[in-house]
């Protein structure tokens, strides 16, 4: 190591020093010094305002497809340095396991939400939420809601613990809503923080101010915060209340979404006895979580309950396998577990050690006498694991209230299972429980018992002891949040992270007016007939356009050749008598699937055309009962069009509403096809 | 009028009186002191204690239907008792009309609730949310979403304007969530709010606790809140503030939802030029809502945005409509407007109107004259409707950040559409605008322009002129709250709102364990063979019940014959040059029509049973394409059962899988079905 670097900002599309030299930022095993962090003289007002001004109207002109596209090139080429990214973690104190995490798990939680933009969103800039609300009997007024993007931008601050899964799990969501980002790491690790945005910025990928970044403090940003913006924040309690509070965050509500460490619980079955494969599977993830990044991690077990009886085993069990964890230089290949990030942080923990022994023993490691297999204890935070043991549980305050963010962790015993219920709400909120049980009662009671207080519970068993992805960690698919003492926050949760970003608004109108807005036609909204819509491609199709098809009558030998052909022979469709016994029914009934499929041929356009196949059917509903002799007809309307980026084709869901001779509606779906962007018109007029 | 009222409130059980005799409440139209209110000496900690211990575990235990027949009781019997709350609604200030919005719009919105609870939500006492999420490849590990109610209590802070609708759109939600609420109603009019819930407890419909009533200041009720409790607020964006920096509001992560007044725009589009239909409807619109409850509507129309060449002709229409509207006593049939709620607020919204005079000029009415057609202006707080103009609004501050809570608004011209959007942007965030237009392409450009600003938007033309539910007015189904100014929080809704009383829980687990959970069976977890699951009544039937079919190749003649019968002679199907040249097929397919319809003949049970019919499909795909000779094969599990409360059977939702002879899934979807709660044993062995 030779002059530590000095990190940069990127603001306003350039790489911008501080005024001051700044703070040394040291490695976590060495004590050398690598950087200097120091954010002086940046103009955070010019910061919010170039990303709102010069990156959102490049992100809003994107359809949420060209943003999924967007993220997946960009995970892709990280992805391919990642090297590079393992080699600066290093100097956090992460080993390579815990780098894994917080690289590749970051980049994947990228390519995860870059996955499901592209399968779960349309290929469109507004999203409609929940169904049209109809307000008026004649259809001449209702209401759809729909997500747009904010107009600000978000603000992230991150913690030390997880410098590139912090920062990629946020803006992941927030790009794919079509909002900017600012990113403002924690000083400790931004080093690597500064060199992923370096290369991100470097890729090009990214339209100019839609990722910036800030090293060193935020300082007046906040003030200058509007109710456009939001603003996330991941930390200590302490400072998230703070920020929460400030002046312009709460003058112009802007959006605060709080992840704060949680006292979180790992929980034991009273039926996963010792010998069980539950209880090793327990043991096993305890001292896991213990060690992992050296037990900085926000959803860490910090309170360890287990069946009374079960206590002095699982104890042994734990201190054998602590005592036996090689702490040392992160980068030793035998090493398990790596350095604090600092030594402040280590006297941090040591402290509240002491604080926990008001309620606690030490069972296992001791916090002033380190032992290392390899590295300066002198030099580097390390310090080995250590377990406490408390006795009166529901009488306790200090070990329901107090974190040691490192590799500590506190066992108490529960008497029966409402017991081991009440003491893990006595975290008064956490991100992630767990309990290790195979028995479904137990699992219920215990699930059902916790979720209020919790984000998510993972139960472990030995089912899924091969799969699963362990009570650490968060999914991009899951939310990730607790509520109380946790900070109340909700982040990812797959395409629910993206709507934090964007605003809910409810539509009401005239369904010609309304269809206009959310590009999709909804009942009461003109139709145009004419040219059968199955002959246009995407190119000349439009929502509204209509087919009402000629009629068939059902006759009773339609029905009894349909149920003999298919099988299907219910005697409601066969049986007079029974028929008229069924609730339901007046009379004998034609088949629900004869209906749909006789619609089928009265819309289908037999001959080769831009509509290549039917995939699917959606809330097909039997509305009325048909009876021989009814007379059917089809109206198919386009309802949506939403091409896709990477194809020849795209996908139409259109209305089709099935009436009697009376006009009454017998069935309504959404019939899904996949209809291509281009067809000759020779070809068409030719057939 | 003789002595005034005594207030109580009603906590812990009974109703209290406060230790003082309180301040004194008088009537808005003649100056009577008519109640006295005071809070003094109650126990706030034991309220919501009691809330909490008492009614949290009662109406936890019951399911969202059992919630919704509750409310449904609970309205209808409210409803019965109208005229009484609309005499006391006159001491307000309210006529009949505004009465009508508070009293019958607030039992019409808890009765929506009622029915959206039995209609949209499943009788059960934990939500699903979203699918679930594979975790695994082989099935072993996934996560399901779900939503249970909070543990504490909600804490609904309310405003003067709508005693009765402020509180019950609250309840409905937070009832039916299963979280107890305590109602603080805005001492002003708190005699109404009392009245109301005097009614509500007699009626012995409400478990105790479900409903507690706070008559004057909640004293250091907030210093008790925790992370399980919620709090909402509906006033001042200043008593706001300071009610959401609580230190144990912001400690403990308490949610938070507010509404504050907002400056809420009505643009009128440039095709709507006088004369045309929109013209006139905006004329109406504008002055209604200056006027309704005398302009003390949070979502009221504070800024008339037209085009410039417009304004002339508006000001005019808008102050000949204006002058002519009689302001007097409420309760006299001539009358169209009351009074304000009280001479501090007519105070206060004289005041404001010489704040907006910075920035604009009046145009129609004078605050300091008031001209009545009956009532005293010496004892009544009247006040005609004041409407200003601001020629250059883009260059003021005052009209877009002022409000004047009270008969009062400012019309202010435009260029252009695009600066239309930009001055109700100015607004800083709004419950909701509107705009009056019959052109899409403007309905489009406003709204979408507009919407991340606001919670709801109203597109008003000749169209809905008859239906629309107007600018002003809230919505059970419709998301009510607004960004930034408006307080950032969100209301309502229809199912949503009742979603922000609930914690969004990810469970990740063994397929087994996790349907043990949610009460689902899901993928991966164990099925139970043996008799067909269509002989057994909800009595018998169990989620995981299965059966697994007999096979049927689909053969070139079924296929043929299918398309010949039905008519769906899609080329597809039918002609193998052209099946092959289509992209998603190799060769001609079977129809998805006919898939499902052999799978239906495959899995039905013919005779009577307590199956009583198939009332629809959900989330049909068809995933493989069915060639000629494939064998089809049906996997068919029971994966949802809903009884209904009210009728002898129930919703049961099937998971249906068809696989061909090499296991590939070709068709995945739900079958949903009405099935008898029981069935004569005797009947079903004859059978």
């Amino acid at each position: 190591m030779t002059t530590p670097r000095r990190l940069e900002s990127y603001v306003c599309g350039r790489w911008t020093r501080g005024a001051k030299e700044g703070q040394s930022l040291l490695d976590a095993s060495t004590g050398d010094a690598i950087a200097l962090i120091d954010s002086t003289g940046i103009d955070f007002a010019a910061t919010l305002a170039h990303g709102r001004d010069v990156a959102g109207p490049k992100l809003r002109a994107m359809s949420f497809h060209d943003r999924a596209a967007m993220l997946k090139a960009l995970g892709l080429a990280l992805m391919g340095m990642k090297e590079e990214f393992y080699a600066e973690s290093l100097k956090t104190g992460a080993t390579r396991s815990d780098g894994w995490v917080d690289i590749e798990g970051g980049i994947g939680t990228m390519l995860t939400f870059a996955s499901k933009g592209r399968r779960e969103l349309p290929n469109t800039r507004v999203l409609t939420d929940g169904d049209v609300e109809p307000l008026s009997k004649d259809a001449s007024f209702s209401a759809q809601h729909i997500l747009t993007p904010l107009q600000g931008v978000a603000v992230h601050i991150n913690a030390f613990n997880f410098p590139i899964w912090g920062m990629l799990e946020k803006i992941a969501p927030t790009l794919l809503a079509g909002v900017p980002c600012v990113v403002k790491p924690a000083s400790q690790t931004a080093y690597l923080t500064e060199l992923m945005v370096r290369r991100i910025i470097e890729t090009g990928i990214l339209p100019e101010g839609a990722l910036q970044l800030i090293c060193g403090s935020v300082g007046d940003l906040l003030d200058h915060v509007t109710g456009q913006d939001a603003v996330t924040f991941t930390g200590s309690a302490w400072t998230g209340r703070k920020l929460k509070s400030h002046p312009a965050v709460v003058a112009n509500s802007v959006r605060f979404t709080m992840e704060a460490d949680s006292l979180n619980a790992a929980i034991l079955g009273p039926d996963a006895v010792s010998g069980t494969p539950e209880f090793d599977l327990f043991v096993k993830e305890v001292a896991r979580e213990m060690t992992a990044k050296a037990g900085q991690k926000c959803t860490a077990i910090r309170r360890v309950i287990a069946p009374r009886e079960q206590v002095q085993a699982l104890v042994a069990a734990l201190r054998e396998r602590l005592e036996k964890t090689p702490v040392g230089m992160p980068g030793d290949e035998g090493t398990r577990m790596g350095p604090l990030a600092s030594f402040d942080q280590r006297d941090e923990v040591r402290d509240r050690i002491r604080d926990l022994q008001a309620d606690a023993e030490i069972v296992a490691g001791n916090p002033d006498d380190v032992r290392l297999t390899s590295g300066d204890a002198t030099r580097g935070a390390f310090l080995n694991p250590v377990l406490l043991y408390a006795e009166r549980p529901l009488a306790a305050t200090a070990i329901h209230d107090v974190e040691a963010f490192g590799p500590v962790s506190t066992v108490m015993p529960y008497d029966d299972l409402d017991q081991a219920i009440t003491l893990a709400q006595m975290g008064k909120g956490s991100l992630v429980s767990s309990v290790f049980t195979d028995d479904p009662k137990v699992a219920e009671d215990v699930v059902l018992g916790v979720a209020p207080f919790h984000g998510r519970v993972l139960i472990g068993n030995r089912a899924s002891a091969r799969t699963s992805t362990g009570h650490g960690s968060p999914l991009a698919p899951l939310v990730h949040g607790g509520p109380g003492r946790a900070g109340g926050g909700e982040e990812m949760g797959g395409i629910r992270g993206v709507k934090h970003y964007m605003q809910r608004t409810a539509v009401q109108g005239t369904p010609r007016l309304l269809s206009a807005v959310t590009g999709r036609w909804i009942e009461g909204a003109p139709a145009n007939q004419g040219v059968h819509p199955f002959r246009k491609s995407l190119a000349e199709l439009r929502i509204g356009d209509q087919l009402v098809t000629a009629t068939r009558t059902i006759t009773r030998e339609d029905v009894e050749h349909f149920a003999h052909f298919t099988g299907d022979t219910f005697y409601a469709h066969m049986d007079e008598v029974a028929a008229k016994a069924n609730p339901f029914f007046d009379d004998r009934v034609a088949h629900g699937y004869l209906i749909a499929s006789f619609a089928a041929g009265l819309f289908v356009e037999p001959n080769p055309g831009p509509v290549l196949a039917n995939y699917g059917v959606d809330n097909m509903r039997f509305l009325a009962p048909v009876y021989f002799g009814d007379t059917l007809q089809v109206r198919l309307t386009c309802k949506e069009i939403n091409p896709r980026a990477n194809a020849d084709h795209g996908e139409v869901r259109w209305d089709c509403q099935v009436t009697n001779q009376k006009s009454e509606v017998v069935a309504q779906y959404d019939v899904l096809t996949m209809v291509a962007k281009t067809w000759p018109a020779a070809v068409q007029a030719a057939e």
